[in-house]
């Protein structure tokens, strides 16, 4: 069994806690958390804490709390030999400022409080101060997920701004063209398996690939015609990056 | 049984023809093609003819082909009783200049010329010019998908754009995505489980209540430093979708 004490009480925390209490190799020993506002969400038979003086002994202590209290959460972590890691995909390990062996438990996936998720899906991305260490975060990894990955600082940051791109924005273009339905009596049902669909295709073909639409066609009439039936930030997104599109086809 | 000659050789008449195999209740008399170079695409027992004189008589002509091309050929279409369609999501319905009543079938769907499809899934976007040929165009469609709606042209334009961003849009974030993960030796594996993942959510969840990511958080700092490692395209797009996203949710 590895013995864990998490930090934390958002998102990240809840699906960790989820996830981990379908493992039997691991021992999930305490909550720490600030606010007990989301105790509700919890687990009731994990013993939750408020108090740093509180925590027990364990062999991985998870940081999971917003990425600028990171830092000065884990100067006040009097912890050794344990392994401390931070589940941020946007910060470096060295930002764990405690004396104890450092390490990153970034699982790439964005939580959202009431989904259900696949956690043997979910790519975990690996990183330890010392090489020594990376066996206990893989069975830690391995635990949850199947798909454990090792990847450096410089890696995962960029790894977080293609996250960005893949998910932040591709959703924010859901919103847009819901928007637009919405605007015009459509429903957005419709649109669903084209959605599914696009997304689906990744795991066929190079997204490159697989680009079709007005854009990639350069067809100006029709781009023309789409930017004078839009305003605001809708036209200038449908502008810039029907652009690009064209640009970077052009370059092949 | 109903007998529909086909118009056109791209991806949407090769799929329409796939679809239309599959069903017990359509006739496919014959296919019409300028150019013979995709014939070996399609199934080899249907008719194929290029010559405008030799169309034979059917209920519906579908004209698959290209946007610009529709208003020029439909002019040449001698058909007086029959039902005249195109599959076009951006061309208006009066843009068929035959003397034929006229309709629009629009499959709400990208087609790639390699990929496995399940055409009961795909939202068909039905138009008629006379409501009693509705009923026609109606069992044509249901032949293939179980989703059929009637749409308008007006609502099949804004559809249409909503597409785009909907689907065209949110490939080309993968792409990028691809783009920053090639660069830096990072498999673009560790991120489809995120997109299909975000994809999916659109079944649950409104998108705008899914978004998550820095724009959504307003987190500054974290944008900042990801517009610092981006350049070019990567970086305006990146810069707008933020902007758009931060502005969408101060507004709430």
């Amino acid at each position: 069994m590895i013995k864990v004490v998490l930090i934390g009480s958002g998102n990240v925390a809840l699906h960790l806690v989820k996830a981990f209490g379908q493992s039997e190799s691991i021992d999930l020993v305490q909550l720490f958390r600030r606010n007990p506002k989301n105790d509700s969400l919890f687990n009731p038979n994990i013993p939750k804490i408020d108090r740093i003086e509180h925590l027990e002994k364990a062999d991985v202590y998870v940081i999971a709390i917003s990425d600028d209290q990171i830092a000065e959460f884990s100067k006040k972590l009097n912890v050794k030999d344990s392994l401390v890691v931070h589940t941020s995909g946007s910060i470096a390990m060295d930002q764990l400022k405690c004396d104890a062996p450092k390490g990153v438990f970034y699982p790439l996936q964005s939580f959202s409080t009431d989904q259900k998720i696949d956690y043997k899906a979910i790519p975990f991305c690996l990183e330890t101060e010392f090489s020594n260490n990376m066996d206990l975060l893989k069975s830690l990894a391995y635990s949850i997920s199947k798909n454990v990955y090792e990847i450096n600082s410089i890696q995962r940051e960029k790894l977080h701004i293609a996250a960005v791109f893949a998910n932040n924005f591709s959703n924010y273009m859901f919103t847009i063209a819901k928007e637009i339905c919405d605007e015009h009596q459509i429903s957005f049902d419709l649109l669903k398996p084209l959605i599914l669909n696009t997304a689906n295709k990744i795991n066929q073909i190079d997204p490159k690939e697989a680009q079709t639409g007005p854009a990639k066609r350069n067809d100006n009439k029709i781009i023309q015609k789409h930017l004078n039936q839009l305003t605001g930030d809708q036209k200038d997104i449908y502008d810039l990056i029907s652009k690009s599109i064209i640009n970077s086809y052009l370059k092949d």
